[in-house]
């Protein structure tokens, strides 16, 4: 397959990935309670949903889906785990986004969570968001072996909390108020926690759903290791030459302050170099693994964080 | 035992759990990163610590500790599930002090977490406290066996999230904003939600660490319910009638605004009848879990809920 007809069949997955998320995520953030709730609130339901359906690539679902496919992991298990990374992930837009945080007005082209609500419903949904992911993930839908799910459970707090893209969000809000150029070690470990954290989950998920060996696992963690800080860079650089309407976000916003970025740290062209090695390194990390033509999706995953324009 | 000598001893044992407890968060609200994390950032653990440390009556992971004795399940592994609790119910203070909820300056007799740092950092060492409470109940110290942290897991998200007390703060927020008087009804499922929820948690963690069986564990449940109930009810009636020195925050705060509490809908003699029925109720239920006289423990503690003071 040629790489042309390799990137149109990435695409089309990642777009039948997201709209099955999609349609996962309207499945479960419903106003019915479950066992062991009462009721869920209409309008704390409706503010999930705001912030959960209706738009993103659903790259990270993706990630969950292409690794758990490496081991013929049952579609649906895999959607679940997905929905319950896309559940943590939009949380922690919603959090970020509030004026306390980055003041945002928009997001993926709508009003931000506290513009189209208000503040404690947007922080409420955000909390709700948050632990309904472990929810989900602590489901038997999602793997009948408990030990399967303890550790998507474990593994997904660690990536979530103090040490991952919390600590992250913490990193990057105090690098914004300090005056001097950051460093690019510091920019890296920032970049690994607040975004890579969750990428590099994506990945581990499907190793731990598929019941990767070792030697998987350890690739696969590189592979998505790299391909989360390829991400990033890849943000950063679209940061400083996207266009709002494909972005649906503020475009430039990052140079007006004293940002985290790979692009003020090194320059755009040594970012550019910088996002096109380590989308080289993620390749050769499922090389390592031995998947052969099963990892071809996920190569093309790397390739694509290279070049997406949005 | 008369009733003085059994009431000397709960407060004994709650001190007791209440210093373990404090003693377990020290050892694991630290800088050191864990397995799968990179930097927890200083200035985050800090403020998770001044959220969660120094502190509360720790009646939660008391109920966890005190249930789980009934099983003699090992001390550590009780206090690890009550740690956590603590730091679910610790983030939800912090996150309901902010200025766009409850916009309160004052907690325990200290500046709330917004004020003693600032808006940010509380609201990101909340998610940080509830993301971890999470990682705390998967931990294999917690028990051996995954099928009873996945347990832990689950039953903890729905206490906690949109159809527990997430969704009980929702409902909460809304009531304050309804002009007219709440109904018994709505005001005792807005509780059974905001606050009941994580209380009944304490008692069913115990329960799911013990591999209680299930005549015992309705039983708890029963008892967890009745006593959640009753605890908060007990809440309104000191906070109509209690002093601030005594209960660490303004007094008084809920007859200025339309809070759904049980004194504003029944008045303060039914409310105190309620209150008393409640105690009552719970303890008949630990009579119907066939537990004897090891649950006289448990049965002070409600009576204790009844007669606090703070």
């Amino acid at each position: 397959m040629n790489r042309e007809a390799a990137g149109r069949e990435f695409r089309q997955r990642l777009d039948d990935v997201a709209q099955a998320t999609e349609f996962m995520l309207d499945r479960l953030l419903v106003a019915d309670p479950l066992p062991g709730e009462r009721v869920r609130p209409p309008r704390l339901v409706e503010a999930m949903r705001y912030a959960a359906l209706g738009g993103g690539k659903r790259f990270r679902p993706f990630l969950v889906v292409a690794t758990a496919d490496l081991f013929d992991v049952p579609r649906s298990q895999a959607l679940m785990a997905g929905a319950a990374l896309e559940c943590l992930h939009c949380y922690s837009l919603v959090h970020d986004d509030l004026p306390a945080m980055d003041d945002d007005d928009l997001r993926r082209g709508r009003p931000t969570a506290h513009r189209a609500f208000d503040e404690a419903t947007a922080i409420l949904a955000g909390d709700a968001l948050l632990t309904y992911a472990f929810d989900v993930v602590a489901d038997p839908a999602t793997h009948a072996d408990p030990a399967v799910r303890s550790e998507l459970v474990l593994k997904l707090a660690r990536a979530a909390g103090p040490g991952g893209m919390v600590g992250g969000q913490v990193l990057d809000l105090a690098a914004e108020q300090q005056l001097k150029k950051h460093t690019e070690a510091a920019v890296r470990r920032l970049q690994a926690m607040k975004t890579g954290a969750l990428l590099l989950y994506g990945v581990e998920a499907g190793a731990i759903l598929g019941r990767a060996n070792n030697k998987q696992s350890a690739a696969l963690s590189r592979y998505g290791a790299a391909l989360g800080a390829a991400f990033q860079v890849a943000d950063d650089i679209l940061d400083e030459e996207g266009d709002e309407a494909a972005l649906g976000k503020r475009a430039g916003k990052d140079a007006g302050r004293n940002k985290a970025t790979l692009v003020a740290a090194l320059g755009i062209d040594a970012a550019r170099k910088r996002r096109d090695k380590l989308a080289d390194e993620a390749i050769a990390a499922l090389e390592d693994g031995g998947f052969g033509a099963r990892a071809a999706i996920l190569s093309e995953a790397a390739r694509f964080t290279v070049e997406r324009r949005s």
